[in-house]
């Protein structure tokens, strides 16, 4: 598999074309942003750590029938996946309020939702990600009715099996956003990333934030915090 | 049937019991607020066309086997309705892009919605009512899934007579926000106002803004344009 020219740069990833027409490779970033861009910073070793996490997440389910554009870790910062057009929508999977819904809902943090509360987002940086509703979905996206309750299904059933290998990892599965994109024959799948920068993790023993909220809240020493993590998920994926 | 106390007051409408348990007067205010009341002014006869003008749309409505909470125009300004429990939602109907749908999903000023965009949003003025989605709706109020299907139903059939009572008096129904309450027995039926306070009305030939986006916009003499509302619909239903 030979790499070749950037195609694509985001804020945490760079996709970069291969010698085969429907395959990628993305190249994890070390740049931390939150807010919408508005705070940046870069954390040494970051892209490794959500590479191999995402990874590690990605294998997880596939060995529980969910598919992913994901194929394979190729070294420490860099996946061989699918070719796929992402579609512009963020699904974000709330299990508890925390972060934006608390503002913005008033909710209080820690309320449960059950059962789990879906919200799409807009992938639109210019105008700040906002919330939508299924029918702006159908306006803004290429998306139908069926197709959208599909993603909301499999977006439920993702949660059912994050939570339970999180939680063999001592972590509590607060909300997580994902992405989808279809594959050349129009298959929707499972795509972006699944680390803590697009989950929130709360340890299950003490509360304590182990995800993107120690960089966004100031709290803790985001690197040691991403390793911990993924040193769970391998001592736990080991044990089986 | 005898005016008595206050039992609420908002931006628009004063709220008294009566001497019978189920039923309230409505008192409209000359009060203009726009931008979440950012922005306010009076103008002396305000109360008058909105409460003559919705209860000329909601008798239509009534034609047309849409039950409200309306029962009949006392006098100028006041009202008879059922007395109802508002459901926190506004439910906003959009046939033609105009106002913060524009801004929030970069959407451009008079692009068509076939079919038209229902959008929710949570009453509650301490969050600037917040867009919401539908699961939000079952978690921050007391509707059902089954509830919140027959409110868009009723919804989109209250469109479909609003575009042509408004068509018949060359005013192009570009886009208006309902409130839904429910009677003692839990029915819902449509409640609040419908006016030029709570729909955007262009002129059909000229494309002229004739609804409170000429307060909010500076563009015009909100008084003029209202009673131009009212005389367009008096004439249209005096004519049959």
């Amino acid at each position: 598999m030979m790499k070749g020219s950037l195609l694509y740069e985001g804020k945490a990833k760079r996709v970069y074309r291969t010698d085969q027409n429907d395959r990628l490779i993305l190249s994890y970033k070390n740049d931390a942003t939150a807010f919408n861009g508005k705070k940046k910073d870069q954390f040494e070793g970051k892209g490794r750590l959500n590479n191999l996490i995402t990874s590690k997440v990605f294998d997880y389910l596939k060995l529980h029938q969910i598919d992913s554009h994901f194929i394979e870790a190729l070294n420490d910062t860099e996946q061989l996946v699918k070719q796929t057009t992402i579609i512009p929508l963020e699904v974000v999977v709330r299990n508890v309020a925390a972060g934006s819904i608390t503002r913005r809902l008033g909710i209080e943090e820690k309320t449960r939702f059950t059962p789990p509360i879906i919200e799409l987002f807009y992938k639109e940086d210019a105008l700040d990600d906002p919330l939508i509703n299924d029918v702006h979905a159908y306006h803004l996206t290429d998306i139908t009715e069926d197709e959208l309750t599909h993603i909301k299904q499999m977006a439920l059933n993702i949660n059912e099996h994050l939570i339970q290998l999180f939680e063999e990892s001592d972590l509590q599965l607060v909300d997580f956003k994902l992405e989808f994109g279809r594959l050349k024959d129009g298959t929707i799948v499972l795509a972006d990333e699944i680390s803590p920068d697009t989950c929130r993790l709360w340890d299950i023993n003490s509360g304590e934030k182990m995800d993107k909220d120690v960089f966004r809240e100031n709290i803790g020493d985001l690197i040691s915090t991403y390793e911990t993590i993924l040193q769970r998920l391998e001592e736990n994926t080991c044990a089986k």
